[in-house]
């Protein structure tokens, strides 16, 4: 089952010019367990991860890996039970290309345990012909020589597999409303106030300032995958006229999951690699960190940002 | 050639009651590239990590991993120029169980353009029989069925893995001395300062208090691998007496490698995960986080710091 925090109990030091005050009690931390995905019931990854928004999960990876172009790929997925259950979860396939629901999957709730089974297989059916590549994807992930050589490899990789040009999205965005994501992000942020170890992602409509989804995970790179999975899923791609916000910092991984969705805008609340700022630029993604109270820096395609 | 932080134009945008100031200038980021680690020239994984100490990388990985379990079981290890570059970097076989040193490695100085080959194939000779363990553990980086089963499992592996109980070693700590640490760490860190972009782990003494080691990466798992490594090639398994001092948050990725080395003491400036706390608590390892200003959260074996 899955579960966003758990409690767990914590002793508490506070030092003091006299000594310290050291008291135990309960204290709330973020969930991580790992999810492995399969492919038509071959092992594809393992990813350590918040459980919740499994399928969008699986979803926003394999959009982001090249190997599903949209929710239609995705047939159908079982949330398989382990030893800790008895019954696996089982989804019905949808007809493509209507986006897929999953059936009868856990809702977040706490479980007794910890260290029980919570659902962390999850197998995934995907269109005819795609088994193959996933399988191709699955080997290269730990050994991919093009991207081992440098980084200019790693970005024609990205551009020679996205279906989405981002450079050509006419969108522009205030920097008012950029400057006001950050704190809109914290809002929605139901476990982070309880955990403070929760990374966060979320989709903002530039044309109406709308927040479209938010989501929450141990892994910075789950929840950019579990907000490109719910558009996946519900046929939204491309993602044209929209700002991702992220709560950390911009990382080459991030730029190329926006960039595979057809975000043109990336806002982080902290500091981009040189590799984000790479490919935000030969792509065409407007790239924005540091964005923080009426101040911002943006590193590729400022010209999308008015003041 | 290795850099840990470039120079990238940045428009600036500063918010005003009035509309806002914008500027041109240049900025520092944190250099994020690809490395390709490869055993007997075989593919291993590929990271994407700061330049630099390269070699302490993939020897904390493979530390951690249980595919190496000295610094004697790393025979050689030739940095590979690619396109860009026209000699390979060679290094000489060490005698085990002599600690290797990569000669004629690259200092870390700056280097002409950001995207030409940045020494990011790292072809490492390991001890007689460990090239197919490792060919093993690289084929299932990506798929281990047994780590996709839930939290327990991948606890179980760890244990199995490891050759030093880290919850034997009869270290006590002041929670004066840890709570110290993240300014010192802080101090150290003179990427950061210039980036904010970069993730820090060190590795104290708590006989002496003393600084050992401190790495930066834009990866938290590759600063603490750096670190790890840096010990393994220096011949100082196991960590005994030591804590590790990472910058942000605590995963179970993190526990694992501290584990792995013998470390006995792990403190995060910021929220550890259940997964963290759980494998802490069955290891026998201290866990500390929220370690801010004077007062800290002991999640694991608080019973080793004294007050």
């Amino acid at each position: 089952m899955g579960r966003v925090t758990t409690r767990t109990p914590v002793t508490r030091i506070a030092l003091t010019e006299a000594g310290g005050a050291v008291r135990r009690r309960a204290d709330t931390v973020a969930v991580e367990e790992p999810l492995e995905i399969r492919i038509a019931g071959e092992p594809f990854t393992v990813t350590m991860r918040t459980p919740g928004h499994d399928l969008e999960l699986a979803a926003g990876l394999l959009l982001s890996e090249g190997v599903i172009a949209s929710g239609g790929d995705v047939r159908a997925a079982i949330h398989c039970g382990g030893p800790g259950t008895t019954t696996p979860t089982a989804a019905v396939p949808a007809p493509a290309p209507a986006p897929l629901r999953m059936l009868g999957a856990p809702a977040l709730a706490s479980s007794p345990s910890a260290t029980e089974n919570t659902y962390n297989v999850l197998d995934v059916a995907l269109a005819p012909g795609l088994d193959a590549k996933a399988h191709e994807r699955a080997r290269s992930f730990a050994t991919t020589s093009a991207c081992g050589v440098c980084g200019a490899a790693s970005i024609e990789a990205i551009e020679k597999r996205s279906q989405y040009d981002v450079s050509a999205d006419p969108v522009t965005v205030d920097a008012a409303l950029l400057a006001a994501l950050p704190d809109r992000l914290r809002a929605g942020q139901a476990a982070f106030d309880k955990t403070g170890g929760l990374h966060a992602a979320a989709l903002f409509d530039v044309a109406t300032g709308e927040l479209l989804v938010l989501r929450e995970d141990v892994g910075r790179h789950n929840a950019v995958d579990k907000v490109v999975g719910w558009a996946v899923l519900d046929g939204r791609l491309p993602l044209s006229g929209t700002v991702l916000q992220v709560s950390g910092r911009a990382s080459f991984e991030l730029v190329q999951k926006a960039v595979m969705a057809g975000i043109p805008v990336l806002s982080a609340v902290s500091a981009p690699s040189s590799l984000a700022v790479e490919l935000a630029a030969q792509a065409g993604l407007t790239l924005a960190g540091f964005v923080r109270g009426a101040s911002m820096n943006l590193y590729a395609r400022s010209d999308r940002v008015t003041v």
